[in-house]
């Protein structure tokens, strides 16, 4: 079984543990006494926040705290005010709230900063609010309503809480650092690609279809170009983990990130040197053989130097061979500088 | 106002609209004596399934209606088969049948091709089934409450679509449709702002820090490679839109999608060749000169194609500068043949 596949079934089984654990609250006869009904707020919550990863779950389960306490507060104090003045202006007041909240809190929903960490607070905010202010047109404890369903919503996170964290923790921040590590290693397997490739072609070989080892790294190369998106969304999980692992509560993110940025950017950079490769037009054999070597050198330095920093970041490592890097950079820089310049200007 | 954020505001505005719909169901005291408490699951349902897009609103209102009747069906069989067992036997079937069900779902939300449009009806499959099968060992008209809440939702979805789709619509398939289209605008603005840059550099002003326009340019490349994500979530919102526009029911969304493809590859050689010309190394002024005539043949020809296939796909039109297009694009070929070889040499 793959490493990714066993995690989803040790993801799947936990949510099944807490949805079993959550049950209790309706089996054990003295908690279903104090609960009662309230329960199913347990049970939706377990549902709702549980995600994969655990970081994922904290932020779900913090925003759902939090816009619940924060709905539940201006909804209470709707239906007090609402209460209060009666009659058909009851209903007015309620009406013209729930709009206004509603339409404001949607649209803070959809403002990319706010969306990215708290999209979900504002929904349950929106949620509570108009549960609990409506409600409250047909109930008179609307405050005692709104505490249970806070407890019972307190015990469903407090349960996906500790499954998640306590149970073969599935974190997002792991995931961010070993991709952000394995890109170097697929950019490195791009750059030995493109060198294969061309070295068949300067070996007078017959340029042929793209074979599967060729289909492979440019796939790998795409995974890497193609991201972004996954990259953000980790970061901002990670960022919601609590202290674990060697840097504890001090990973960089944002470099992790940038470092991403700038692998992306090569990502381009190779993809068109591939589709180069892929031209029908290729120099002439002799042209071919005069770069051969110089081209050798630096694409397997390029790589090399690729797969160490890859290993650095992955193993959490000052670079060992940092004081090799260095100077083997300028040889490369020295050895291809009038070749760089020439090939530039053909290529402008 | 931009046209994005009047679009926001209709959102907002729309969702409060269907807030106080709902919560009608509460005002009014026939309809309140018939739903009761029952009515919190309509103003839950237009929550959390009012979506921006239309086609993203009708898809998670079928995959909650879907998920809730089999989930309610599927908890009202086990909470009756536990309810036969009876004693301490039916704990352990619900407790199972929770585990169980919860494990295999939450199996199946993680399966990508599932993920991707049926990730919602597994969550409220998990969420209803639970409901039920829990509380069944609780209450003896567990198929009554399932029948009420669903007639809530039913409720609730009814007036999300109504309001979704009747006040302003916001098509994903719009989205994607004009999306599209801006990105052979955008890529043709990058083919010029290259083409600039590199004659800036051929009439020898200084290689000056780049400005702002040149940025704006590469801001718009790269938003042109980064699209994949968003296209995907558009194409999967379309596809659940209902009748309309030119095309009806038959938009090619997956050729939209390898359009966009093709086009993120085209991005990625642009932005490779921007690289090049902010390289400090670039050819003499007299290899420049010889490249310019033919470099802007070329680069004017591509963006002029790019513009004209843009519009064609915006006004939904068979291009009609088609013949126009197949014989530059051979001149263009033909004129730049020796050249495009010759670069290829160095290059490689």
């Amino acid at each position: 079984m793959k490493r990714s596949d066993k995690r989803k079934v040790i993801h799947s089984m936990k949510v099944g543990i807490a949805l079993v654990l959550v049950s209790l609250l309706y089996f054990i006869k003295p908690m279903y006494d104090q609960v009662g009904q309230n329960g199913m707020w347990a049970i939706m919550t377990v549902v709702v926040i549980f995600e994969f990863y655990a970081g994922a779950t904290l932020g779900k389960g913090i925003n759902r705290g939090i816009g619940t306490l924060l709905g539940g507060a201006v909804g209470c104090f709707a239906a007090i005010l609402a209460d209060r003045i009666g009659g058909i202006g009851q209903y007015f007041i309620i009406s013209s709230t729930v709009f206004s909240f509603g339409a404001v809190a949607t649209y803070c929903r959809l403002v990319p900063r706010l969306k990215k960490r708290y999209d979900y607070g504002f929904m349950i905010f929106i949620l509570t609010f108009n549960l609990v202010a409506i409600s409250g047109v047909r109930m008179d404890k609307v405050v005692g309503m709104a505490v249970d369903r806070l407890t019972t919503i307190g015990i469903g996170f407090a349960i996906c809480i500790s499954v998640s964290l306590f149970i073969c923790p599935i974190w997002a921040s792991n995931e961010l650092h070993y991709s952000t590590a394995s890109k170097f290693h697929k950019l490195a397997t791009t750059i030995q690609g493109n060198l294969d490739e061309y070295l068949k072609i300067a070996s007078e070989k017959e340029n042929q279809v793209a074979d599967s080892s060729s289909i492979d790294y440019i796939k790998a190369c795409k995974s890497v170009l193609n991201s972004k998106f996954i990259d953000e969304s980790l970061a901002n999980n990670a960022k919601w983990e609590p202290w674990h692992g060697r840097f504890g509560l001090y990973y960089p993110w944002d470099i992790y990130l940038e470092v991403g940025e700038h692998l992306r950017e090569l990502a381009t950079t190779l993809l068109s040197l591939n589709a180069c490769l892929q031209s029908p037009k290729q120099p002439s054999a002799m042209k071919r053989q005069a770069l051969k070597e110089h081209c050798e050198v630096f694409m397997l330095t390029m790589g090399w130097i690729l797969k160490e920093l890859g290993e650095g970041i992955e193993k959490m490592e000052l670079c060992q061979t940092k004081d090799l890097i260095n100077p083997k950079l300028e040889i490369v820089k020295l050895l291809l500088s009038p070749r760089l310049s020439s090939s530039c200007e053909m290529e402008v």
